[in-house]
């Protein structure tokens, strides 16, 4: 097993993505790397991060990317790869997504096409850019089975991307083109779950809860704190029995 | 209630869409419209289509219609209106569809775009613009319930939609842009069952069985007759207990 542990966190500037970073750094082990995207590292909204990195420099690595634009998945994945070498890349985390709240009589094309290309899209691209590094670092672990410790690939989902769940709250939450997105997410993670396998490479999505963020609203049920640290907990008891479900972030199965 | 009855299917050239307009037509009862829809009226394509409306010049009327082309489907509308009036649309066969063999490791950005735009957004917009029609037709049928002959939203998904089945068979049906698409189909039409309702306008997700067309391929299991035979007497017997519901062309439930 390797002594390295390097982790990659999509949309990593705000929200649950930058708690994400705090949490997995402060919690660190040797040689950890967490490698934080963001779309901007140098704007204004990328301040706390910024600031985050400079307090563990060797640690913490602020990539630009954005997962609405290839050419950026594809460099920072050249980026990492020269980084972690044979140990590979043990997980990441496909944070970022974008939100719309309208019904499907408002919904717009371009804002089902925008929620399709972030939350949907750009995942699959990650994956295909990073595999090559899951797949490296599933080999140096050595051991078998699957865990978010060896090689995984966390989707961030929704309660809200559930078709049988729709009903409930429906008028409090519409987020069609969101909705819509999120349940393309899900099949996505699945097919990739089963393709995955193979490789000994984790594929889960997970469900943070209703958390006060820019996205949540501060209605939200829990606070990022809160909900990143249920996360964790559940991504450290995930084996091979997880891989393609669908959970929250108790640990307990949403249906479809 | 109102005499008049009127049906519009999209990708009404060919395959199943085709097999709905002869069968819908020659069943039809006095005052039937059948709107065919389809991308190139006076292609070669269309051939097929063009015979059977010049057999049934009161009944047929072909119209042009390009799902991913948001300026053909508010065309269409605005001719559908014109001809049916007060008397509304009873019944929108959303069929048009395209598909790509591939696994999440082959798919393109431009695939699942693609998908996404014909199967799910071109939906989308069938919906709004022609829902005042529907509405009209809800109104003039009179009686209370739901039904494909007050007014309906049927859209064609399939099988390979449920995340929960993925599993069966993933290795021979791979289509991971196509199952992403119609996953968030399944969950566009549960969510337009839940704001359609109050209009008593009838919303379910029909699957055709596999059927040997362009898109089933030589291996499928059944004709295009047996297909939409099957699927038009699931029609006959839906109700406001379906609504939101993802059926097969027996009538029975898949899991989402
Ligand atoms: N908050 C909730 O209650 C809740 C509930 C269920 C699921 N979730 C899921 O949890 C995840 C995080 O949500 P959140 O509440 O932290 O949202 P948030 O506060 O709105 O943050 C969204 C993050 O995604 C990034 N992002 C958006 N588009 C991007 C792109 N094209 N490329 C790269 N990054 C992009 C944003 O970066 P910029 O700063 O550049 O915009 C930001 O860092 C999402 O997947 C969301 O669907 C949240
Ligand atoms: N066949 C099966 O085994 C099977 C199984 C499950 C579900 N389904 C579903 O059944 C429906 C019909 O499938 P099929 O087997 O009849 O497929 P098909 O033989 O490939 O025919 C597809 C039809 O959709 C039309 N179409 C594609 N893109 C369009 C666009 N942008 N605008 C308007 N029309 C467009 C095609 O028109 P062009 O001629 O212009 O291309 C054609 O008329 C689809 O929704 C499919 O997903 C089929």
């Amino acid at each position: 097993m390797s002594a390295a542990y390097s982790v990659l966190i999509t949309g990593a500037n705000r929200g649950i993505g930058l708690e994400l970073v705090r949490q997995i750094t402060q919690t660190h082990r040797e040689l950890t790397k967490v490698f934080a995207c963001c779309r901007d590292p140098h704007g204004a909204k990328a301040q706390e991060l910024r600031a985050l990195a400079e307090k563990y420099p060797d640690i913490i690595m602020v990539l630009q990317m954005d997962v609405a634009d290839p050419k950026s998945i594809h460099q920072a994945a050249v980026q990492v790869g020269s980084v972690v070498g044979n140990a590979g890349l043990n997980l990441i985390i496909n944070n970022a997504a974008v939100m719309f709240r309208c019904s499907v009589l408002e919904s717009t094309a371009e804002q089902l096409t925008s929620c399709f290309n972030t939350n949907v899209v750009g995942i699959l691209l990650v994956i295909q850019e990073f595999l090559p590094y899951l797949r490296a670092a599933a080999k140096a672990h050595g051991k078998a089975g699957m865990s978010c410790c060896k090689a995984a690939v966390i989707n961030v989902s929704t309660l809200g991307s559930s078709i049988q769940l729709t009903n409930d709250r429906y008028d409090e939450f519409k987020l069609v083109p969101y909705r819509t997105s999120k349940a393309a997410l899900n099949m996505l993670s699945m097919c990739a779950s089963l393709e995955l396998q193979k490789d000994e490479v984790l594929c889960v999505l997970l469900h943070p809860g209703w958390v006060r963020t820019d996205m949540g609203g501060p209605n939200g049920e829990m606070d990022v704190k809160e909900s990143v640290e249920a996360m964790l907990k559940v991504m450290k008891s995930m084996n091979e029995k997880d891989t393609g479900a669908l959970l929250d972030y108790r640990g307990r199965n949403i249906p479809w």
